[in-house]
């Protein structure tokens, strides 16, 4: 904020609103939303939030409206995960969602979802398929779809996800927005569908890398104080991991060369790139599905959904995935702690001189016809790079990092847990405008 | 060690080597021992300790005989686990052998046990059931059945031992001697055969108090330097915890009175008794055999048996435990550790304001007959107050507390992870030889 300038004289908030509503209208996405807020309901809000911040209250979110995804708790609407069956209505607020509207935000709404958080694309829903914000032919990605998409379509500022798999930050690559997945802990889950309770996040996505930062602020904190200081560091450049892209795997057409420009302008500006093995993390990524890990999403919706088999608005993707889980035996899970502990292990010592690893955020975009002829292998396909974010314990920032041919290409930093604010630092080398190059060097 | 005596002048390891065997010979338990060193290689070692500590070598064992639980690595023995055709050779001893050894400790063999540590009575095992030292009518114990009858029979001085649902501490109560289960991690479990590899410890048996603990200390660290240190405390009197003997549930005729006499001693040596709920503690008990944590076994050997069924030498209560933990699904582990998280969170705020807690060791002591004729319910009480320490993380010390009807009845002092010592200091006022009266006070 400019400290020159005067209190809004206007009403900020109200005025936000109305652009809001008026976007809605304008980009016809309905599958966007699960529950939409009549628009004056939203307006009354923020006339409270106008009439407060003239009376003087610090409000640092007033004047943005945001957006929740359908598996977090708003009070007054139902909370679906996606699934109108399932649905419940929350007596309260998710403390994620009471902290944006403490800071001013207005909430415009819930959004679609893959259903129980269980998908990467954005079309397990029976709510409609969410298309992508820049070319609707392609996948919005998932599973925060209708979150991502409204905010890149400029309708809402900030938008809640949640990601265990990569659902925070698949839909902010596709949707050539930023998304950051904080380390697990940092922002409440209570008020949140688990999906796998042990490793679920809440997310924030926004169009810059600073309104999701100021977003994730208030996250975190009630009093929006900043987040976890920056680790104790060897001085001296950011030391940044980068694979090469040829042990990455199949990447769709022109990625390569995206990654490879990403950590091109790392590099010019004035990172140190380090090469790193991304063997351990893609290992582990195929685990979280192919493994014993996906039974914990049994333990959270098994019940229901052995309750409703067959019911006409399971997503019959998600539904199956879900149900096969509940035949996985413990004593594989077992196996897979130890193997995922090796791996982990593995993974932590091949960045322990770096301050984070560069990857791309998926290996390629899928369209909707893509997805529809391969639910499965498309899905699992998009995980490689983000599965194991979580189960490793780190925390990640997904920024946009270019196009190619025409659709957002985006980059992942990650690194250990509570280095949220180093990720966001060095992700902000990749986000700010560049500089004329007389002042670079 | 007094610092008056002058080095052995005798050949103190060899005569400690010949009393072994001669009261081996003489107690004629041959159920206690998988695989009894001959006594020439035992002498041997001996007069190898004997030259060493006469040429001026500091071994702080020297002179101290030892028997390891068959499922140990003991490098030139095979490890068994209870079980002849699961044997396998070691290359080396398992680090807390190695200790011992190199502390100038003699191994007499190892011991007898209830098979791949799936028991709390000493009768499960191919080798025969291992009776009490006391009264061989009664059970010893187990399952480090093997190790605490050589310690209570004064065969060795030091015994290793496994404790995972309590095998490192019923059998010291059922044979009258001291048990230490020290937290998890203290201790090296590298060359031991996993029963639930997440909770196993390494133990250690003795007569003494004093014994016991100068042997952890060696089997902590290879110098043998302290424990943990005592941890930041109220300045004051030791504060027990000590559960109302109606909250512990059915216990044998006499115990009752035998804890309160257990209790009484404490606070007549100073300590301050508060009240505590034991229910969490005996809850989460409850989970592990008849919840999903039993599983963790099956990960372990449980491609063993399903290729060995039906053999002759495997326990037909044993295989039957482990072959059904087979089955229990993964999202019963995920709700069942949700479930225990929040019995824990309940049972550390219980012992919030305390040192440690007492509590009987065992609610009974079973004969051989009364596990015949009930297998799986005699030994599931067994476990009523030991089963939760691991599942808990805490830390526990097991001592005799008198006797009832002539059989030795044993008490527990169990507490946070890392209050090893003073577990162990609270203890020692069990003990200690009674001061006289003119003292006290």
């Amino acid at each position: 904020m400019n400290r020159s300038t005067p209190p809004a004289a206007v009403a900020t908030a109200v005025h936000r609103v109305r652009a809001a509503y008026a976007r809605i209208a304008q980009v016809d996405r309905p599958e966007v939303w699960i529950d939409l807020r009549p628009q004056a309901e939203a307006e009354a809000d923020a006339a409270t939030v106008d009439a407060r911040l003239a009376a003087g209250a610090r409000l640092p979110l007033a004047g943005t409206v945001f957006a929740v995804k359908g598996n977090i708790d708003v009070a007054r609407l139902p909370t679906t995960a996606g699934c109108p069956s399932y649905a419940y209505h929350p007596e309260a607020d998710a403390p994620a969602v009471a902290r944006l509207k403490a800071a001013g935000a207005v909430l415009l709404g819930t959004t679609n979802m893959d259903q129980f958080a269980t998908g990467l694309v954005g079309t397990r829903s029976p709510y409609g398929a969410v298309r992508n914000a820049v070319d609707p032919r392609y996948v919005s990605g998932g599973s925060s779809s209708g979150s991502a998409v409204a905010v890149a379509l400029g309708i809402a500022d900030l938008a809640l996800g949640t990601d265990t798999a990569g659902s925070g930050r698949v839909p902010a690559a596709f949707n050539g927005i930023v998304g950051l997945k904080p380390t697990v802990g940092l922002v409440p889950t209570e008020g949140v569908v688990p999906a796998c309770a042990s490793l679920d996040c809440v997310t924030v996505f926004a169009r810059t890398l600073p309104e999701a930062e100021r977003a994730l602020a208030h996250l975190v904190s009630p009093t929006g104080r900043a987040l976890p200081s920056l680790p104790q560091r060897r001085p001296g450049p950011w030391r940044i991991a980068v694979p090469d892209a040829e042990q990455l795997g199949e990447l769709d057409p022109g990625w390569a060369d995206a990654f490879a420009a990403a950590a091109i302008r790392l590099a010019d500006a004035g990172a140190q790139l380090l090469p790193v093995d991304p063997t351990p993390f893609v290992e582990a990524a195929a685990m979280l599905y192919e493994g014993a890990f996906v039974a914990e999403r049994y333990a959270a919706v098994g019940a229901f959904l052995d309750a409703h088999a067959g019911s006409a608005d399971l997503d019959p993707t998600v539904a199956g995935i879900i149900a096969r889980a509940g035949g996985i035996p413990a004593h594989r899970l077992f196996a897979d702690r130890a193997r995922l502990d090796a791996l982990r292990a593995r993974a932590l010592a091949s960045l322990a001189d770096a301050d984070a690893m560069l990857l791309p955020t998926t290996p390629g975009h899928p369209t909707l016809a893509d997805v529809a002829a391969d639910p499965l292998g498309a899905n699992a396909r998009l995980g490689r790079f983000t599965n194991s974010t979580n189960l490793f314990d780190l925390a990640a920032v997904a920024v946009p990092a270019g196009e190619v041919r025409g659709l957002p290409f985006g980059v992942m930093l990650i690194g250990a847990a509570f280095t949220d604010r180093t990720l966001a630092r060095i992700a902000a080398l990749l986000t700010a405008p560049p500089l004329p190059l007389a002042v670079v060097g």
